[in-house]
C-alpha cells in the first residue's frame, strides 16, 4: 500500500514515518512507498520501502490534485498553520487550514473511483469553556481560537464526505503532545513541555502558571500509535460519527512535576524557576482540563499510562535513556 | 436603521418584512429602509419606510460585496438551498450555503468601521442521531446531511468572526416550521404541514408515517419573534457561545391531530388519510424529536404556548379566522 503524509516535515509525522519505516507495515498491510509532504522538505529515514520528499502550498488548489493523482490508499492530513499562528494571521490561518483542508477533499472526490483511508488530526481545541469536569464524547465544540474553529470544520467536512461515500475518514483529536522534543517554542502551552524536556537535559525552564492548573497529555509515541489505529480501524466500527477524542492522561501540573521527580530526582525539579505570566495564565484557563473519551477507549485507541511513562517515552526516544 | 434581508423572498423572509412593515422599529430604533435580497424577485409589502428588491446570486464573489457596501446595521441571512436539494446536489448545496456564506462574512470584514448584528438562520439538522430524550444546550453537533453540515460550519464561522470582533452575530437554530403556508412541498418534512394545512382548507392529506413520531414545531409567526429578539438582544447577553437552539413545542403527529381536531373538528380530522411510506419513515427515524434549549428560553426567546396554538396562528394569519 501507498501512504501520503501531509505535513510529513512536522514532528508527529517525522515520528510516524520513523515508526512506518521500523513496521514496513501498516495494519496488516506491506508498505510499498510513502510520499511525505509539508512546505519545507522533510527528513526521510531509511526504510525497505521508497520514502519520497516533496515540497508544495496546500492553499494552492493544485496542490491537493497533485497529492491525489498519486492515489495513496491512506492519507494522514497533519498540515497546519498552529494555533497561535492561526490567531495572529487570520487570513492565513483559513486560507491552510480550512481551504487546504477543502481543496484535499475535494481533489479526492473528484477523483473516480477512489476512497482512500483519510487520518485528520484535529485538536482539543475545538472545544470551548465552560468546561463539565470532564468532557464526554457527546460534548459540544464551541472553539475560542480560529484554529479551533479551522479544525471543528475540518471535522465537519471529513463527516459529511465520508457519509457520502466519498472518502473514509476518520478525525481524531490529539491531546496536548508532551513532551514535545526539540528547543522550547513560545507556543502558550509549550511550558507543559519545557518543564519537563529543559531540566532533563540540564538546563531551566521557566514555568508560568500556577500547580494547580490541569491539562491532557499523551507522548508522541501515543500519538502515533493513534495515527495507526486510525488508518487501520475498520470504517464500520467507528460508524457515523466520524471524530474522535483521543485518550490521554489528565494531570496539574504539580502532578507533572512530581512525576519528574520520581523519575528524575530533586535535582532535576530544582531547574523550574516559577515565574508567572499573567497572560498566560489567563489564556490555560480557558484551555480543556479532563475528558471521559468512552468511544475512542472502546474503538482501541491506548493512551500513555501515567505521566511518569510520558517522561520516560521521552527519556528513551530522545534522551537515549540518559538523564542529566 | 437600515435592514438587509438575504432570502427575502422565501417565506420566513416574507413573514418578517411584513411584520417590520407593521412595527415600524426593529427594536427601539426606527426603521430607514429594508432591502430584500434573494434569487427571485421578493414581494414588496406597503409600509411608512422604503422597501426595496434586488436579485442576485450569492455564491458570485462580488455580489456579497455590493450588499454590505450599504452597511446595514442588521443583516438577516436566511438564503439557503433547502435540505432536499443540498443532499441531491453536492456541490450546490456547498457553493450557496457554505462559499455563499463565507463570502457575505468575509465581505463584513472586509468593510472597516463595520460591525453589524447579522442573524443567521440554522437548523435543527446540525444535530445527528442518536439523541438524548431532549437534546440540550451542549450537545453536539453531528449533522447527518449536507444541509446540516453547511449550516453547523457557518454556525463556527459567525462564532469566530464574531469573537475576532468583525461582527456581532446571532445564530438561531429554528424548529421545524408548522403550519408551512403554501401548497404541499416534497420535502420529507412536509408532510407535518400539510397534515394540518390540507384539511383546513377543505382537501385530503396524505400522512406517510405513524402517529407515534415525535417532532419539533414553530409557528411561522414564532420563526419571526425569534428573528427580530436575535436582532435586538445586547451582544453580551448571548456571551461567547453564538448559536442557540430556538425553543418549540414538541409533539408527536397524534398530538397534532388531537389539537386539529379540538381546533376543527372531526370532520377537518376525517381528511387525512393514512399512507405508510418506508423512505419517508426511514428518513424522520433521524430526525430530533425534543430539545431542552434552557438558553434561548432564559435570553427571552419565545416559542408557541401550544400546538393549538400554532393551529390557531395558521388559521388567523393564513385563513383569515376560517376554518372549511
Amino acid at each position: 500500500m501507498n501512504v501520503l503524509i501531509i505535513g510529513g516535515a512536522g514532528m508527529v509525522g517525522q515520528k510516524l514515518v520513523q515508526r512506518l519505516a521500523i513496521d514496513e507495515r501498516l495494519g496488516d498491510r506491506e508498505i510499498g512507498a510513502v510520499e511525505l509532504f509539508d512546505v519545507v522538505e522533510a527528513s526521510v529515514p531509511d526504510s525497505s520501502f521508497e520514502i519520497t520528499a516533496s515540497t508544495g502550498d496546500l492553499s494552492d488548489q493544485s496542490t491537493a490534485a497533485a497529492l491525489v493523482a498519486m492515489r495513496p490508499d491512506v492519507i494522514f492530513h497533519l498540515a497546519a498553520v498552529v494555533s497561535g499562528e492561526a490567531e495572529a494571521d487570520f487570513a492565513k490561518g483559513y486560507r491552510i487550514n480550512l481551504d487546504g483542508t477543502r481543496y484535499l477533499l475535494d481533489a479526492i472526490c473528484a477523483a473516480e473511483d477512489y476512497c482512500p483511508r483519510i487520518v485528520f488530526t484535529s485538536s482539543i481545541a475545538v472545544f470551548g469553556a465552560p468546561y463539565p469536569e470532564a468532557i464526554g464524547d457527546e460534548f459540544l465544540t464551541t472553539p475560542l481560537t480560529s484554529y479551533g474553529t479551522q479544525k471543528a470544520i475540518g471535522e465537519l467536512l471529513l463527516s459529511d464526505f465520508t457519509r457520502r461515500g466519498m472518502m473514509d475518514g476518520v478525525g481524531i483529536r490529539l491531546p496536548t503532545i508532551c513532551v514535545r522534543p526539540g528547543r522550547p517554542n513560545k507556543a502558550a502551552s509549550g511550558f507543559f513541555s519545557n518543564i519537563i524536556r529543559e531540566p532533563l537535559a540540564g538546563k531551566e525552564a521557566v514555568l508560568p502558571v500556577s500547580d494547580d492548573v490541569r491539562h491532557w497529555h499523551a507522548s508522541p509515541r501515543s500519538a502515533v500509535g493513534f495515527l495507526i489505529r486510525a488508518a487501520t480501524i475498520p470504517s464500520e466500527e467507528v460508524g457515523t460519527r466520524r471524530n474522535l477524542t483521543m485518550p490521554g492522561i489528565s494531570v496539574t501540573v504539580g502532578d507533572q512535576i512530581e512525576a519528574l521527580r520520581s523519575v528524575a530526582g530533586d535535582q532535576v525539579v530544582a531547574r523550574i524557576r516559577r515565574e508567572p505570566d499573567e497572560a498566560i495564565i489567563r489564556m490555560v484557563d480557558g484551555w480543556p482540563r479532563n475528558f471521559d473519551p468512552q468511544r475512542a477507549i472502546r474503538l482501541g485507541f491506548e493512551a500513555d499510562a501515567s505521566f511518569e511513562d510520558i517522561i520516560r517515552v521521552h527519556v528513551e526516544d530522545e534522551l537515549g535513556g540518559n538523564i542529566s
